[in-house]
């Protein structure tokens, strides 16, 4: 730890990213035994974390796959660099040919003439296609795959393969609506592999790692820390390790009608809330401020202002961006540090 | 500017948040204009930015407002520290206390026992009772805010006031409702402030600083680079100077009754969603990911992959928390640059 003093979760300036060490490594241990080695390429936009990284190398997984150039940078300037993918457009390519010429081994995805030449230009050596699968965001239609490799082999790209992710698959509730789904999303990847070649298809994420047939490899991230929507899936193994740690700051009694309720120093600026808002166990959230949860505890006589309270985020991406650093916590001892080093762009 | 060879904002590495020069400039002069010197204290929150804060000082604000201990210390710390308050409750505060003895004047807001003692214990000297006035949050009951006064008096702290945020009130639609409401608010305070004493009545925000006859001075901090929830509020005079500015990234043409959308780079990991998705003039929002927007261009030949576009927040608060710094431009010209220096806690 970079802040020796620290050594339990009393001394912790709130709110604070709290990770339980003991669900860590059997989340890890978990997904490494169903996908083992090269069979996952864990995404690191759900931690944003080097040092989560090397335990997820530790446990067998080489290559990693990335959002933003800056998650490249950072992994391969952390020696993690044997295979990454940048699984995302990019047009300012320079940086990342910056990071070949370091050693690393970066591939990009592409789906136009504008980002394969964009990925020749900035010194690029390595792309996939990226296939529209089934959510409208990016991806070359599967029928335009097969152009696409054409154009970047014309320009000396080595084209691995193709990806596809089928984003709006990995909440759905019912496990086989979820495996359907994924089969027909994996059916166009499989269209555009064809025209593409390479050795490489990539795609699903933590809701649907284990019912993908058809991929090489899998790009799930949250399972790691998990969030509230990903735990609604009854069928994952994997348990919620993130909490962000609070303090109750305030606390008012039963009047008017209304029940007692108290306020903890978490919000807006340390929760991703696309998802809505987050879970306390033990009483019901009313609504979230910039840096205030004001929350219904199940039993209010009981909450002491001062009290140390965990909140379960929504969505694990966005809350691990807002904080600098994750404290890997056993019971009240606090262990290690996990310095959320991949933020920004 | 720190980055000395960025020069346009098409050298900008995206996505960045950009904020209009002569907007800003605007907004500052017209708060100025309405609460001139010490009848603003401009809410640092809002901006996290001791830079911004300056120009905000140089308008003639001395005092501001804070929501945490890191905004108080990073203010003190780049001179801004004549008069800070920070209007939350808070229990840790030896941190606060160090920030007294290096010269800085620091008010802390309580609202219980508890946090009396704490400011006592931790070496502030001057504390505002906060005060419930409707939004269920912090606060005590006006009714028990002369007891809080006389404990901390007891315990040598100077009360200089009181204070009532009523959050529910700011984006009220109508402004007549939003007069009457505050006013409602304020005779709460009011009540308050006749048993406690002292010279401050704090209060309000960007959606009502002039419709509050009661507080001496107003918390407004949104109102310099608004967002779109502001500016849905006709009678505001502020124009919308802060926008994200990204890239087209991908690029999908009409297909089976689906109209041809586009893809920019920012998404939640850039965006505060709480109050929902972002605007793009020109176009409509369909959804965010982590880092995308996929939307709907009014006129979708017109776009190129490559091309930037400006998305306007509909949060101005958390959207900042998650930058590091706002580039300020003069059309397409980057002028000068403002580190978003006081995230974290």
């Amino acid at each position: 730890m970079s802040a020796g003093r620290v050594t339990t979760i009393h001394d912790l300036q709130t709110p604070a990213l709290v990770v339980d060490r003991a669900m860590l490594d059997e989340n890890i241990a978990t997904m490494a035994a169903a996908l083992p080695g090269d069979r996952l390429r864990p995404h690191v936009k759900a931690h944003k974390s080097t040092a989560l990284a090397a335990r997820q190398s530790a446990a067998g997984h080489r290559g990693f796959t990335c959002a933003t150039i800056r998650e490249v940078e950072g992994m391969a300037a952390a020696g993690l660099g044997d295979d990454l993918l940048l699984a995302n457009e990019v047009l300012d390519t320079r940086r990342l040919g910056a990071v070949v010429e370091s050693g690393a081994r970066v591939t990009v995805a592409v789906d136009s003439e504008e980002t394969v030449r964009a990925a020749a230009a900035g010194g690029v050596r390595e792309v996939l296609v990226d296939v529209n699968v089934g959510l409208p965001r990016c991806g070359c239609a599967p029928e335009q795959a097969g152009a696409i490799a054409d154009l970047a082999r014309s320009l000396g790209l080595e084209v691995r393969g193709v990806m596809g992710y089928e984003g709006h698959v990995m909440l759905v509730a019912d496990v086989e609506d979820r495996r359907r789904q994924t089969a027909e999303c994996m059916a166009r990847l499989s269209a555009a592999h064809a025209d593409v070649g390479g050795d490489v298809v990539s795609a699903s994420g933590t809701g649907n790692y284990a019912l993908n047939d058809v991929a090489t490899e899998v790009q799930a991230g949250s399972y790691a820390l998990m969030d509230t929507a990903y735990a609604a899936l009854p069928d994952l193994p994997f348990g919620q390790s993130l909490a962000v740690l609070t303090r109750v700051v305030s606390r008012t009694g039963p009047v008017e009608g209304i029940p007692g309720w108290a306020v903890v120093n978490a919000g807006l600026k340390s929760l991703g809330m696309d998802h809505g808002n987050p879970d306390i166990p033990g009483g019901v959230v009313w609504f979230c401020s910039d840096e205030h949860i004001t929350w219904q505890p199940d039993d209010w006589d009981a909450v002491r202002v001062g009290d140390l309270v965990r909140v379960l985020p929504a969505h694990v991406d966005p809350t691990v961006a807002l904080h600098e650093r994750m404290w890997v916590v056993d019971g009240e001892d606090v262990v290690d540090e996990l310095p959320v080093d991949l933020r920004g762009w």
